[in-house]
């Protein structure tokens, strides 16, 4: 579940809002770094240890001009550059999956306007093609998220989820072993398709014009799934992500050494805490740590978007609006302002 | 209320006018910094009042020895960068929500151009829809800002300002009660969807192309609703936020003690007043404090956008078009330039 | 006027086409920084007089630790950082501004084809509909220009401009007096749908897919009256533009003093003229101006829109094409590659 | 003509395909430099025999003195930051720019489908309509572009080109002469408009539908013309342009003394080749010629857009759909996977 | 076939994922640099054993004053600053070229759904009018990649795949020799519209609805073609590759000089292998081949798209869809949640 702040930083008054989000855990940089961060401090003491009391004075010498050469080389890397724009990137990424990311509101206030009939018929068209709907929304969570696969193994799940009827699975059965190489989640947009056109014949829908609009919206919601899909598949490419990673994480091994306490570092007080390399380890490990959140929103990060809940609420939402509402409103009444 | 000053600066002959700007109160970077400016002020000076007065001589070399350590970290994290790169996301955020607010006026033209009678059932149809259009962006409204939930704390204020009547009130309870997990804002569009369908079926609309429009148009509306509520929802990660005011605040936290005046300098006048050091407080602490201020544009800032006055503004306008000027329009005769 | 030079630069053989530019006065830097020079100028060298004739030695010395101090601290705010980014996000207000105001062709285009009639009637609705239109831009550019508002003081110059009738008028102060806070530009558009919905019953539209047609190009006109309305009230918030005025001008209130050529500066030469101060001076106070320029495009500046033509060029053409080509075109002949 | 190069880069295994690009001549850096460079040269070497054969020693001094001094004040402009962006905000303009070119393409393929019937008048009605939009679009080329102006200098020589008819060419004249401000490219649009709803009422056009399909697509062929024009009139304010342009040039009139190999510059060996200046006036320079060459691409430059080519296609292709292919289809018969 | 590994990267709990990304081969930065690499290290160790064996007292000095001066002079060029601009570019296109694929999905859908009859002429025409689309983004393909150009070197090569007919292949023949200039991609999609003018007529289209609906459609499959020939067309101008590519370039021949290991250098170790320096070419190589290996994303890279996929996916959907699945849907039953 993605983590909200923005109610906390509505005003900006006093002191900084954005100091109390310092104190969160969960979502937070400490909860994320601090893994490496014990790392780094482990192997950073166990060469502070080695240099104080193992070595002898050549010993010492060379450690402390390897520590010069590693100090001074340290910002041979651009390191913020890079992760500005490689963040900006997956950010914008990030963003723009979440936007299309498909709901089937729309769709189900244009059934349910547009296919009337109160008797058992209609209502079955008009939640089928709901149901259908859903179920390819679901089975492309499946494919992108790890989380929904999880809890839709196979197409068992789905009939047991009620989003699957028997005849429906065998049907995909039979084509997934046809052509196995593609994805069928577009497969029961075509049938809700179909059904429309069905409607029309059988004059439920009253006129084309609906007929196209419904269409229409069935179509973008399945350029939305195409998206998606081609967000999965289409990752960032893996060179820029090694790139990034291997500037940060060098940066951080150079500083392991570059950044040791030793003789003639020019202070007088003998620096036990390596303070500002931690504040820079924060700091840059944290940035890329935003992009490894958002690379992949569909996972189990606390910053993950929560499909299962939109799987159920799709359902829920789609028969509100097609069955129960259909063609209902409150009564017309005149209003407060009737003069 | 967001602070306008495009009109002062529309010509930039003579000195700038930009500098006419930087005397203002509301909205300025004075009123957002200046509790954080206090505070560091007197930290600083408390600091060196220890220094001076409190310290002996081993006490102020160490003293001295800090500030040069400190003063030599400060450039360790790449501030300028970072906040660069925040703010401007922040930034397209706040404008991508202001263009997001969704306003009646389009449906109010097309209402009141395509429900035609001008008896009492279609001026009653007419301003419900309406009437349901507002409700709707009211009810969001209270869910992404606290001043317009502090207006409309539960249902019954809406019934008390007009925007929804008893049985409304009994529906949308009941349903709260079977699915809490989901807001209810896009419920009152469904509404207007039915009415819109019960009007062509008794002919006040006079074709299926204007129930198109209409419904596009709804539809539409209840888009831009449902992105108001994913920036609400899905704030910028957290870990990118904490990133960059550790960032800044921590930069200062170094300054307090790097910046100190202690011995050894190398100026001869001695400097009481850390005249740069502010500067650059005004400059990072303003630039963090622009993302502060924008990053919920929907809470108590001066420069947040003004959500109760739409509430109000909406309902008049709406019915205003849809009822009193409904098929209005001066008379129609030659103009001036007929030859 | 904005000022143009593509012309100029079509080709970029030989020698730089850009340096001839650098020639031009109108909308050039020199034009809008040289108050702020001749400022500079003047204060540094009464500065420079008031150390080289008035001050004693200890003051010398004073005055040199001074320039020595200001000249460390010059570079403690990253100007080109805070610059870049203010001015990119200037820049793509100031394009998206011009993209959104609104030409009324489109409409007259749909309307000379879609209400038919040739005798008075037809005439008088085509031309209403459209002045309509022109007058609706018309208020709403005195909104946003002062070069319009002074114009258009009042109501009276609508009329006296043609662009209204006295019955107008009265309307609209009308309204005026019951709505004081709204503005009232979309109102001539509520007028023309309810021409088109009249057209449309007295069959001078032939069919309702031609009505839809023009009140969606009505709607997407008074949606990009909207966004100019938006940009005028929405400025980018205060405290960005006055964090970066204050970076700029403290900037060089601080080169005032720490570019001061005094002894000790380490040349033979005596540098009189302080020229690459003022070079850096032209650069960030330039782009300063780029900004300060083009943050309000309606204003009076060399770069500035040029509304006024607009309001004549839209009511020409208008009657232009759906009075005297209403229906009009060249004979049908053969073309020359006819075979 | 644009310089294609994406073939020889298709594949990146080996060696670096972009070192092979280094060799290019056309549309490359060498050729958009050498003039400055030779022209940097020769005063380079000027200064250089100034110094070394005709300077006393007081004068290499000062000489020397003045060296210093420049090469310290190189750095006081960002260079590369504000190239950066000013460099992105022009690609992004080109990029938009070659987008907006409207093609007459798809208007082709609806005027084909929707226009019936074989005689003459059908005949002559398509194919003067896409005439029409041809010549719309040459007006255009001509308003923007030297290249195309050079090729049509009046309105004689559109007659000439077979793409507008004698009478057409008065009507033109006529109005030119009653509004001499406007352009004129959109009138035949118009004409295209007329003809368009005579072939309705002719009933070669069988719905209303198609109709508005042609006349919203001639719509957006317009709005595409506007953005061009746009483009045109609006330039990138002249004073970005001016404040860059100085940037560059300054850094390298200081770069002509600052890099000057004086004595005292610290190596055994003499330069007498300036290698790296070069390189950073290669990559500087070209950097700013990249912004020449894109920022008006319907210019005379090696990177620039064929409009040329592009007016003869389009009448060629416009003739070839709406008459030799209009409802034209090879034979239907069964491909080879029926089963 | 692209890389994917968004699905490694799900969560980020414990230690870094992007760690493990490291280690992979196919698409990586090793992959891609190692031939340079080797090269550098290889020109490297040359000119160190130069140094050290073959060089005389005299030429040493010569060699340390050389590598002295180098290494000064790295620094003259901000390489992270263009490359981090241009790459931008580059990945911006290289996204965008992957989003203007045309995916004939949604036409097969509406072809499928307004086309009627089960007889053989609705399938012929059906089938037809799928293989025509099929057949357009195939030449397009040819147009744009080498790997699908390998594939159907001419046009015999669509007849032998069942893409075209003998009778197709001769009227593109005589097209290609009357109008040898132009891409004749778009000629299918002339065709199809034609199939669906004459369906009409045939009254297997119903309304004149549908048939705007399948032309718009065709017209957007069209528009997307004609985007991805001016990816293709219009490269990035080139002189901006070269400026990167020789900043790159001259910047790692200066650093085989420079980087040496020479005398005096201040380390008492003796540095055999430049570390530091490798890791610098593992950064900015691989970041300028992140460029290389996406500014043409139809070659033959790792991470180019499978366009050869693409041709044969297209086809088996398209008759899927519109031939085995024509208003076919499984039988409608009430679902599990039908109270």
């Amino acid at each position: 579940m993605t983590v909200t702040y923005t109610r906390e930083v509505a005003t900006c008054r006093g002191l900084s809002r954005f100091l109390t989000l310092l104190l969160r855990w969960r979502g937070s940089i400490y909860k994320l770094v601090y893994w490496e961060l014990v790392f780094f401090l482990v192997i950073y003491y166990l060469l502070n240890i080695v240099y104080r009391c193992l070595l002898d004075k050549t010993g010492k010498e060379w450690f402390e001009d390897i520590v010069k050469y590693c100090n001074a080389s340290t910002n041979y890397i651009p390191l913020s550059f890079v992760l500005g724009f490689y963040v900006s990137i997956v950010m914008a990424r990030w963003w723009n999956q979440y936007l299309s990311i498909p709901f089937p509101d729309a769709l189900a206030v244009y059934v349910s306007a547009t296919i009337h009939g109160h008797d058992e018929r209609g209502r079955v068209m008009r939640r089928t093609i709901m149901r259908y709907v859903c179920l390819c929304v679901t089975m492309l969570f499946t494919n992108i998220s790890p989380k929904v696969k999880k809890r839709f193994p196979n197409l068992d799940h789905f009939v047991k989820a009620g989003l699957m009827e028997e005849s429906e699975k065998r049907v995909i059965q039979e084509l997934n072993q046809q052509f196995p190489a593609y994805s069928k989640h577009w497969l029961p947009l075509v049938w809700a398709s179909s059904i429309i056109t069905r409607a029309r014949k059988e004059g439920r829908i009253r006129d084309d014009f609906a007929v196209k609009t419904i269409l229409d919206e069935i179509n973008k919601f399945r350029g939305k799934c195409g998206i998606l899909i081609t967000y999965d598949r289409i990752s960032i490419p893996l060179v820029y992500t090694q790139v990034v990673t291997l500037a940060v994480y060098t940066y951080f091994l150079t500083a392991l050494l570059g950044r040791q306490n030793v003789e003639g570092h020019g202070y007088v007080i003998d620096l036990y805490f390596p303070i500002f390399t931690l504040l820079q380890f924060f700091f840059y490990m944290g940035w890329l740590k935003v992009a490894e959140t958002l690379i992949n929103p569909f996972g189990d990060d606390d910053d993950d978007f929560e499909l299962n809940w939109m799987v159920d609420r799709n359902l829920q939402i789609s028969y509100l609006i097609v069955d129960e509402m259909h063609h209902e409103h409150p009564e017309l009444i005149r209003d407060q302002y009737w003069d």
